[in-house]
């Protein structure tokens, strides 16, 4: 029997906004595995925002993904057939299988494969809150921010994968958390459902005056910790914010991932609040993720890890979810749900 | 026998660069000291970027230096009349005396007055390598660069009073080590003299793309650390040549201190290279600042520690030496020689 996999493959580089035409979706047939090889059917895709970027031949810090190339992302699904040693058929697993309903895998890049225990958490999970954004979240908050009970925390894209996870542990820690996020919806949801103290619907603010006043009322002691996925103006009001000594997470800065980069138009603010402002990118501390893999699924053996799930069906959404990502019409965690 | 002291007040604010209009010189009577007090002649003032933003109402780490007010500033002399059992007329100390030949120190301003050792090094070297400057850049090099043997790192206003020793503390930390001065005889002077490996007179470069290439040219393995003085575009051509993981101290950003800030155009840098971007003040950090002393004394004691000061003469010649200072006509520590 022959099985067939449909893949998406980048066609062509975007200028600003990714469209479908930088896409192609593909179906070709998948041999068996050879010695040495697994064949994995995919049943979740992750979307992530540093996909944008390898879009791109802009330096940046990893290379520009190569055009006709089945586009990458983190995956979990479950070996179908084997011809390595360390993994049976049935073996559910994490991987970084890209966007298509079937890898195979060989050499080197077994080393991004990994078994998963589908009876700890739904198995989509090791892509959120108990994945890479988890972990994202856990680096970011406890390397680098180290809050302090007490402490005000910003977090920003805060109904995000990253987000959700990021706001959960501040308050953990005993912070009092800010969120901000496009929209009453997904405000309600970060107050009302993860306990945040306050958020802040930045669609609902015109202008950096009014921005710094909304953020200035609910963060009364000013502002000790900030989580950045987003940059931009949110990003430049938020450090006006902050108290002396203030941590600043950079996870991300999307607003910027389309098209020409938001200035920051006044980075004295680093000198005269004696900011520590640092980048991250949480495959690098391959020691620091045991870590956080552990106290996230922990915290989720407890019933207290809250989540949410954006799932788009089929690989051939996978692009249009993509679109939706890098707008912000996700709400949590965006994935794709493969076969 | 009356003495009279000639002091320079804060007339009125400055917008934009200082002018003469904002000093007003004044000679008053000195009292003697009364119990608890000292009577201190200062015979050095140290001139300070750090004083223009006092000068200003904007937000920063300290308040604003009161209208009519004698202008603040560290200073080094000798009690010449003492109400208080710890300090002896003849004792040589270093104090925040201010623009002006007589202090009449009391209460809690006292713990700003330490006694200096004359026979270490000359008096004014305590406003120098050996005080404040000296222990901001051991402090930015040793606790948030922290280089390693072979890294890189560039030193803004590298013929200032703070980069004249990050350079050479950096180069005893066996990095290559590049300076960026303004004019041929202040980068002469820090290759020549000092030892860096390479100097970039920003006087010479055009724009972006000129300071771009030239410190690729001179920085061939990228950027591991940035000691940062001066901000604008020289801080973000050095970010970009930047090396993954690197350090960047933030001391000073004096381009932007008489005006409007310059805009850090690309921030998403931070992220791309993973950096870590610090602000710092040295007198937040007393016991760092004890430890720095004592390493940059034993450097001095084995003649290896080289400086290089500017020098006006009476305290009428103050507001003209800042001037100078600010826009970068000074060449080492900027002082004042009173009395």
């Amino acid at each position: 029997m022959t099985i067939v996999n449909r893949r998406i493959v980048l066609a062509s580089r975007p200028v600003g906004a990714p469209g479908h035409d930088n896409f192609r979706l593909e179906s070709v047939a998948v041999p068996a595995p050879a010695h040495g090889e697994v064949l994995i059917r995919n049943h979740w895709l992750s979307l992530d925002p540093y996909m944008r970027g390898r879009m791109s031949t802009s330096k940046s810090y990893a290379d520009p993904h190569p055009l006709d190339a089945v586009m990458l992302g983190g995956t979990v699904g479950e070996i179908v057939a084997s011809g390595h040693d360390g993994f049976a058929v049935g073996d559910t697993v994490l991987a970084f299988g890209g966007w298509q309903e079937y890898s195979l895998v060989a050499g080197e890049a077994l080393r991004m494969v990994h078994r998963v225990d589908p009876k700890l958490a739904p198995l989509q999970r090791y892509l959120g809150a108990l994945g890479m954004p988890g972990m994202t979240a856990w680096y970011g908050l406890h390397r680098i921010i180290e809050p302090k009970a007490g402490e005000t925390v910003v977090v920003s894209a805060a109904s995000g994968a990253v987000g959700i996870v990021v706001g959960q542990l501040a308050k953990r820690a005993g912070c009092r958390v800010i969120g901000i996020a496009g929209g009453p919806e997904k405000c309600a949801y970060v107050t009302d459902e993860l306990g945040f103290d306050a958020c802040l619907d930045h669609k609902a603010l015109r202008d950096a005056q009014d921005f710094d006043e909304a953020l200035g009322a609910v963060a009364s002691a000013g502002v000790d910790g900030c989580f950045e996925n987003v940059g931009g103006l949110v990003f430049e009001g938020t450090l006006r914010r902050m108290n002396a000594f203030g941590r600043v997470a950079v996870c991300g800065m999307i607003a910027a991932y389309n098209g020409e980069p938001v200035p920051l138009r006044d980075p004295t603010v680093i000198l005269r609040s004696r900011l520590k402002v640092q980048g991250f990118i949480i495959s690098e501390n391959p020691a620091d993720m045991a870590e956080a893999f552990r106290e996230l699924a922990a915290i989720h053996i407890q019933g207290q890890l809250k989540y949410r799930e954006s799932i788009a069906e089929g690989i051939e959404s996978a692009p249009e979810a993509f679109f939706g990502l890098l707008q912000g019409r996700n709400f949590g965690k965006q994935l794709v749900h493969l076969v």
